[in-house]
């Protein structure tokens, strides 16, 4: 609403986006089992080829529009979930950066963080019932996940900025609108 | 049977190889449409992801057990198609190759080449009615990938034999038996 207000088109959009052939190779990334994948690698890989398909079709006209995108999860995703969790190497993801997302990296990151007991507590408040196969983890996983956020933050200092998610929701809105605001953004 | 033959276990497989996720993976790429890939970066990965698999669930373990595997298309096919005609860059195929083949590149690859003339001629003996979306294509297309296999052959002299597949059947077994027994792989 921030960001509209200043009079700009913004495209809010997710991974997988929205998109047909993405939600399709989500699907099949989250299905469990015999005919669900097996390796941490093809999993990057179908990822990836969902991204490329939310670029090509989605993000990239939107920015040559010169349109503000907003996007709910993007590559630092793949690098903590499948690198720094499940061990594929970061050569292959820093290829596929390099040949996917190349110019169009995100201009600012903002990593929304909190403890994990304290996300717990949130995400039964909101009910359990929207919950992914990631999200039904343990503590441990999701602690570790955290971890593999904040040092991906400490590593990229000029993108990437941690917001306090337990402050209540107007107050991580406006410390991103005030972080947009001090980068130039806005 | 040759290969059966010497006592040696054999294990002849195909990409995507008879594995459900990866003719699931198969299925979304070979898909037309709104649902369907738009850009051969991302079907360069969904191939991919089949191919590591198939190594990993079916390829490395019967190599691992002392078998021989023969395989029906491998990653030259993605060289080929995506790279040589549709433009995907060879940096990020090579990066592909280095991460999911590693060493268990095949030690020789047979191409059987005939004019696309006459393939043409024996897919209408067969019956059409097997033909997918590449098959569908026209001529020039078929000539532009002959050209893209026989550019490979040249470039990989010590790994790909060309086998002239205008032969009969018996001819055609016979060269590739007898590059074999040349090349000490039997």
């Amino acid at each position: 609403q921030s960001l509209e207000a200043t009079g700009r088109d913004v495209v809010v959009t997710r991974e997988p986006g929205g998109i047909p052939i993405a939600e399709n190779i989500r699907a099949l990334v989250l299905k469990a089992g015999q005919g669900g994948i097996q390796n941490a690698i093809s999993e990057t890989l179908l990822f990836y080829a969902a991204r490329n398909e939310h670029l090509q079709q989605k993000i990239i006209p939107a920015l040559e529009a010169g349109k503000i995108v907003l996007c709910d999860r993007f590559h630092d995703s793949s690098h903590v979930y499948q690198h720094y969790t499940k061990g594929v190497p970061e050569t292959l993801l820093k290829s596929l950066d390099s040949h996917i997302i190349g110019d169009f990296m995100p201009a600012t990151t903002f990593l929304l963080d909190m403890p994990v007991e304290q996300t717990s507590a949130r995400r039964e408040l909101r009910g359990a019932s929207d919950a992914d196969k990631f999200e039904l983890e343990g503590l441990s996983f999701h602690a570790k996940i955290r971890d593999g956020f904040l040092a991906r933050a400490k590593a990229k200092p000029n993108r990437i900025l941690v917001i306090n998610a337990a402050q209540i929701q107007e107050d991580v809105a406006n410390d991103i609108y005030n972080a947009c605001i001090a980068r130039g953004l806005l």
